[in-house]
């Protein structure tokens, strides 16, 4: 496979893809695939036409960036500027307020930053009815943007009594400090029920994001316009990591990238990422990409117990890069702020159009992405292959690149992480999560080549440090 | 509320309807309402641009119809032409045989005459995917259809076993007859968890549709191509009010109709009804339509124990025509062959997607369509006002002119069903279901004016003999 293409001042996203590899595919199924969509690019030209190619070109001497289009246009922007901060927060005081819980904040931090674009706010009904019903919300052009989850506030009650006929009202965080305004507000009965089965396509109990968030949630949901007093920070040693979609934008640029491919993982990295990753800049590379950079995406808000926690995975992911396994003049990592659902097929749309609005146009996805076990069958929740499925056909993705992951094993021959290779089956180790843990936890090395030892050292870390944790835990229920 | 506007040869989804009465409105939201799109009429132009009004044109002398486009610009026909009949059953006869229970046929039935165009048999795993995720199918074209109901075939592990590797099956009906063919199969898997998580909203027992067909279906599901060996018949003494939407649409152009107004019911006509769709009427003519003709349109297929049952609507529904509450000469009355599945928001878009396939281009939507009790909770299951907010947003419906139901209720005062007044709520009288039910099973008549004399005695007829076998059979367990 090689192309002789080349590119100059011309987005990816006018590529046509015809011979592109195998592993390769828009956003669309081949029995299905409209005609290709053209975007301008906002950077370069104010043309609604873009220039085709007209066979080979030359080389350009200088690479230019020209990144894919945000949903609605813009990156939505809602932190207040900073000349105005005084103003709104003693008009934030003067309203009746609504206590936010942490993973509340998290979609604060998301919406605020134009994550979700072009949305602006915690959803009102209707924009809640089309994201549960279609996954995507119409524009006033007639076209459609994805927006597979629901990005709600609930209320109780008596903060629904308080509020009573008043229009806007004040978002405080969990520490009681004033973090928002809410305007234009709207309040609506929040059906748990319908929101669960419709978004996980399970009503089952032990839903990770139901049972620390929904279950316990107000039976009404409340919509509006937002406006952050200032840039959430969470303190943790982190916040550099925390790049908005603008920042990641303006990084891209800078670095004059032509094409931008996202890699969202809430998992240390092992070798076979790495090779996938690799092997992505690579094809990108021969596809007649100059400067293809990798975001290297880890989500950042809540994850489930017996995920990893996010300070290990930085540090983790940063060994690996450090070790020189993924190479840091073509890779940004950043945190991706939102909480986790584990929803699927619904949440790997919300994962892809997120990184539209951060500037990617490719996006790698995986087996089974955002999946886990059926909380109470012995099966997986979702069939592994309906992410891929639904995010090729999912309405408002046209523009993106889907790059199905190809599945990477441990070669016992070659002593490496290779692409499994079916015709020799049984020379391939599949280290799963489950076992990688119990690697750690026992002290024991995985095989060599599985992951830098920087990173691995970085886990053994880890799981030592739960494993005293819980022989503290136990002296103490024994003793007591 | 006079409008002067004349409308000549002119296509009524042309009108843009700004200036419409409040109860009038397309399928969008007034704030995410896009451009107007205008559809050729097909039968009268072969430009696909509109001729837009220009003023107060003067009143044709000729009527002359102009049906809104079905779904893929034809009405799909998947009945095999007589000339070819036996040779296609002489094939259906050598393939592997899938068994259908009669609602899988009522399905057949649906699909092969073009209710659900463009679809073209059982669903494909993408179809299904799109349906249940999206509830719309995307085109070639990149624009998007309505289908918000899965069409599916389920089939058991050992007719999944017998298919083997065949690409085409026969179909046969319940007494093993030969139905149909289905080609270019595709198999997989019938998650009915999330079918019925995604669908309902729920996954409570005691849905109708669930109970009755999902339950007890296999755990495949098989889509591909229909092929029909002849029409579906019923020898009910019904099928000639089943017409096929090919058969309405040449009998609204027949009676030059300029506009179709379609009222989806699976209960008795009362005169609460009868006003709304005389109303309705009103309005149309009003609006400057010369025409307008009514499809009253039943669901024919499956319904839940406790509904009237088919043939008895349809007495009643002649006695209301006789008794002229409606006019025979501006309404046609027919079965829609659907089972019902009581998806409230989910199924009412498949209910107006249905009828645009037929020829109407407005859809009267009521409280709560498609709506039932919460099968475990005492509640609605759906929010009442939800299936016309959905259905107002639903992708595909574009071109719907959706016509929210007014409230209609026995008015004390006037002695007759008037639509209801808020500011004297106290003359009013609901009259339920269930109430009704109770009025006929007691013998006990209605307030006078709540229907017409000949309608309401078929259904004391109906009440009476079911308290009869209700009678004979207790009389059976006493004496056995």
């Amino acid at each position: 496979m090689s192309l002789t293409i080349k590119v100059q001042f011309i987005s990816p996203t006018h590529l046509n893809f015809r011979n592109k590899p195998s592993c390769f595919f828009t956003a669309y199924d081949s029995r299905i695939r409209p005609k290709p969509i053209y975007h301008s690019n906002p950077l370069t030209t104010t043309s609604h036409k873009p220039r085709r190619m007209q066979g080979p070109v030359r080389s350009p001497s200088v690479i230019k960036s020209s990144l894919i289009e945000p949903d609605g246009g813009v990156v939505v922007d809602l932190v207040v500027p900073e000349s105005e901060r005084g103003a709104k927060t003693v008009e934030a005081e003067s309203l009746p307020k609504v206590r936010l819980t942490k993973i509340d904040v998290e979609w604060v931090h998301v919406i605020c930053e134009g994550w979700a674009s072009p949305l602006k706010g915690f959803m009102r009904e209707d924009e809640y009815l089309q994201s549960l019903h279609f996954n995507s919300l119409r524009m006033k052009d007639g076209s459609f943007v994805n927006m597979s989850l629901p990005i709600v506030l609930a209320i109780d009650d008596a903060t629904k009594e308080n509020i009573g006929s008043s229009s806007n009202v004040g978002l405080v965080g969990p520490d009681g400090d004033l973090i928002a305004i809410l305007s234009s507000i709207e309040i609506y009965k929040h059906n748990k029920e319908e929101r669960i089965a419709r978004t996980w396509g399970t009503t089952a109990p032990g839903l990770p994001y139901v049972e620390e968030v929904i279950a316990s949630a107000g039976n009404w949901l409340i919509g509006g316009d937002l406006e952050v007093l200032k840039p959430i920070k969470y303190n943790d040693g982190l916040d550099h990591y925390r790049l908005s979609p603008k920042q990641l934008r303006k990084e891209f640029d800078r670095r004059n990238a032509d094409a931008v491919f996202a890699f969202q993982l809430r998992n240390p990295v092992h070798n076979g990422h790495a090779l996938l990753m690799n092997d992505t800049r690579r094809r990108l590379l021969e596809m007649g990409f100059k400067n293809p950079i990798l975001l290297l995406h880890p989500l950042g808000g809540f994850t489930k117990a017996d995920d990893v926690p996010l300070d290990v995975r930085m540090e983790q992911h940063s060994k690996v890069l450090e070790d020189g396994v993924l190479d840091p003049e073509t890779t940004i990592v950043s945190i991706f702020p939102s909480p986790m659902h584990y929803a699927g097929p619904t949440e790997v749309q919300w994962h892809a159009k997120a990184r539209i609005n951060a500037g990617a146009n490719f996006y790698i996805v995986g087996r089974d992405p955002a999946g886990m076990g059926h909380p109470t069958e012995k099966r997986d929740l979702y069939d592994p292959d309906h992410g891929k499925k639904v995010l090729s056909m999912a309405p408002g993705l046209e523009k993106l690149n889907i790059l199905p992951f190809r599945v990477a094993a441990y070669d016992t021959v070659a002593k490496k992480m290779a692409f499994f290779d079916p015709s020799r089956a049984k020379d391939f180790l599949f280290i799963s999560g489950t076992k990688m843990r119990t690697y750690a936890r026992t002290g024991e090395n995985p095989p060599d080549g599985f992951m830098c030892p920087g990173g691995w050292k970085v886990l053994v870390k880890y799981y030592e440090s739960l494993q005293a944790e819980e022989a503290t835990k136990q002296a103490a229920v024994v003793s007591s």
